[in-house]
């Protein structure tokens, strides 16, 4: 994968504010900061979406997420921390390896991951379930 | 944990649209959805946060986030989902119990998960990296 920007930045050839590093993940800043200590996780090998990645990546993905959440919130002084994973682009995933954003909060802070909620009479949660346990 | 809403649920004595259930998980559909198959995924242990969460239940976690993401992707004809997930109050944390939305996502829905980006010259990265590894 010579053209994904964070293939190149996982086996050391691409330019990156590295935090930590294991054998199967890699943690960055991210460039485009919605606050301070913003930084991104990934797995070292290339998976374009949640979706596609083993098990074996996913488990060791999350555990250094969790690692990366705990130690910005404590560097950053944060109250809090948001974890935010998007896949295609429809949900705004911009580069296409696999990449979870940890957030640094703090209260009274602008930022927000709240979202509209559906309307009440485009509700309907029975039908929804059984549609998607058709797909499980 | 008789007063948290989600233990409640995991257990089978809460009221929730249940959509997948194994020894460590759980997953019902949010009562408040940002879109038609919004869902959570629970560990069955409570946890206030990430941060808290054992290695075992969080790989078993994110591993339903995957299996959920999959199929409410294909059950909704959705082009691609969200995950978030929220620490203390100050990131939008509601209920504490740690939980992972997983939200469909259609090309052109109004929905939006992006977030402004501190000014250039706010950003440090190199003090931000140092501080962090600080903590690692």
């Amino acid at each position: 994968m010579e053209d994904c920007i964070f293939c190149r930045i996982a086996s050391g050839n691409g330019k990156a504010e590295k935090i930590y590093e294991d054998d199967k993940t890699v943690s960055f800043l991210d460039i485009f900061p919605a606050s301070q200590g913003h930084s991104l996780v990934i797995p070292k090998k290339h998976y374009r979406t949640l979706s596609d990645m083993s098990a074996e990546d996913l488990a060791a993905t999350i555990k250094t997420v969790q690692k990366i959440g705990k130690a910005v919130a404590k560097a950053m002084d944060a109250d809090g921390f948001n974890v935010v994973q998007s896949n295609e682009r429809a949900a705004g995933q911009v580069v296409f390896h696999v990449h979870f954003h940890v957030i640094p909060r703090k209260e009274g802070d602008k930022l927000s991951f709240s979202w509209p909620h559906l309307r009440e009479k485009d509700i309907d949660l029975p039908k929804s379930r059984e549609l998607i346990k058709k797909h499980l």
